[in-house]
């Protein structure tokens, strides 16, 4: 038997935005894995497995937003090979997935079910004190676009916060398409459309209210922008929702909308769903619903997904999907929160 | 429902080196990743998750050898965070767990056993055809440098082994202290001393012969270096072995190996364990226990690994330990070779 020694050395220090998990700590973020992909397993996902190096177009393709911007490039960590080719570290798993079901998937039965749990490296600037390793354990379904299928997704978020008990957690759904045609209808596109979604989505009010100025919107554009980006609750706020939609683009998302909670009614955990309809941007890819996931002591988003029924298209195949993600280590301390 | 189409794109390409597992190739490496992990669990290891991003200092120390070449240099994947800081992709898991061991350890009472699973990133050119991504599950005995803790070393790897039903596999034991006895008693140092570890190892014969005709040695050096090259077999080598043995470092390092099979010989996988007395280098770190694990039918080492006394004293704190590490893709191919 031994004492290790007490000593000081620079080799030891860990860059800012990562971790290491020793035994009890490991125990617990593999427990939580286990409970996440066995309930997955048992609802008939399969696992995939992707690697943690490709190159660095999958990401871009994945990050390109309608309007100039990419939500992935400056985020993507590159690096030359022995043979000077430029690869990328993983920044996204839905991007993967999209190149996989434009590649493997072909000629498969549609919704294909599938799970993943690995990790996804961010460039951050360390004063932002952000992660750079994102351990995420999430789930695809590919080819399929109706409701059920959007339920299916919601379901899945609210057993697993049943099977690790969370109670004191908020799902927040909501549609890309309800912003889309408020803003098309105040003929609001390009680099404006761009900011104010930008704006929107992180709640500044104080950006918005100067750059509304700025671009000198009409008042009564200014008035529905400064609602909207207030917009979440339960179901009692679907009238001011419906009045504020102004096109049909708007209306059918929040006839979806409205039709997803019917469905879910019933589910035990029915009272912790919430609209959000602030929800303009996300990941760049997403096409309608979107889904993020606030527990009660924990400042980050715990998950986070949506539809991205035009993503796997820039891979060359035409599949609807929805998909989403947990970030394994905010669910741990979720968890040890006692939330 | 819906079916696939097909389609042709350049972003679907991945890097050589790199796969996708998808659904039963994932569930089969999940499957036997778990029977590595319960097995250890069993037997009293304790999980560590390492960071998959670190600074390159880490693996450089860890690739030092004593004759100038760096073993890990050239082989770690290295890349600029936003901030400027020079990061690197994890290419070991010895080195960070010996950072691990003289930071986070300190204090405990050993030996401390702890077991890992992830991937390890090597830059190799393209044309040397092999895996940039490694998925290794192993283990690692911190705290004691006794002949038993080699023999649990020893069992731990015929244990899966024989839990994963590979017959077909032979396990080689080595002792570096047994070449480098034999080179100092002649005089062989510097590069000189790490070319011909470099070519004893790589078994290249003719390499081998015309480097020693290069360096001008004495013909009894010769023949001697060039029997060690084809030392291995079972125990009825070892006359052999000592006769060879010129020094008393290398008469010890025959005398632990003799005695961990003395203690290993009740084990029911014992007969697949072989001497191997031509393993020289290694890691880099190596300091005396060798461990390679080869199986029928496979071309690359299934496993491998070794004692590293002088690891850890690099990053400030000095603990002797073993570890070993099994490819887990290649150990996935040994079953279904039906090895």
């Amino acid at each position: 038997m031994e004492v290790l020694n007490d000593k000081e050395n620079q080799a030891l220090r860990l860059p800012p935005g990562v971790k290491d998990f020793l035994f009890d700590e490991a125990a617990q973020h593999r427990t939580v894995e286990r409970r996440l992909t066995d309930l997955l397993a048992g609802s008939g996902y399969r696992e995939i497995i992707t690697p943690t190096v490709e190159y660095g177009e999958v990401f871009l393709l994945a990050g390109k937003t309608r309007h100039g911007r990419n939500t992935l490039d400056e985020k993507v960590h590159r690096f030359l090979d022995r043979d000077g080719n430029l690869l990328a570290l993983r920044a996204d798993f839905t991007a993967q997935i999209a190149r996989i079901a434009a590649s493997r998937f072909v000629g498969m039965i549609a919704p294909i079910r599938l799970y993943y749990s690995g990790k996804v490296f961010r460039a951050e600037p360390q004063h932002a004190g952000r992660s750079r390793e994102k351990w995420q354990v999430g789930f695809e379904i590919l080819g399929a676009n109706d409701i059920e299928t959007d339920a299916e997704a919601v379901t899945n978020i609210l057993d697993t916060l049943a099977a690790l008990k969370i109670d004191d957690a908020r799902v927040f759904i909501g549609n890309v398409d309800y912003f889309n045609g408020i803003m098309a209808h105040a003929g609001i596109e390009g680099e404006r459309l761009q900011t104010l979604k930008y704006l929107v989505e992180r709640k500044d009010a104080g950006g918005l209210a100067q750059t509304m100025e700025d671009f000198s919107l009409p008042s009564p554009v200014r008035e529905v922008l400064t609602q909207i980006q207030n917009l979440h609750g339960g179901r009692e706020i679907l009238p001011e929702v419906r009045q504020l939609a102004q096109t049909e683009i708007s209306r059918q998302a929040v006839d979806r909308l409205e039709a997803l909670l019917a469905m879910i009614q019933k589910h035990a955990q029915a009272d912790n769903v919430f609209l959000n309809l602030g929800e303009a941007e996300g990941m760049g890819y997403y096409t309608g619903l979107t889904l993020r996931v606030l527990v009660a002591g924990v400042d980050e988003v715990v998950g986070s997904g949506g539809r991205y029924d035009e993503l796997i298209s820039r891979f060359g195949v035409d599949v609807p999907a929805v998909g989403f993600a947990f970030d394994l280590d905010l669910l741990v301390n979720a968890i040890s929160n006692g939330a």
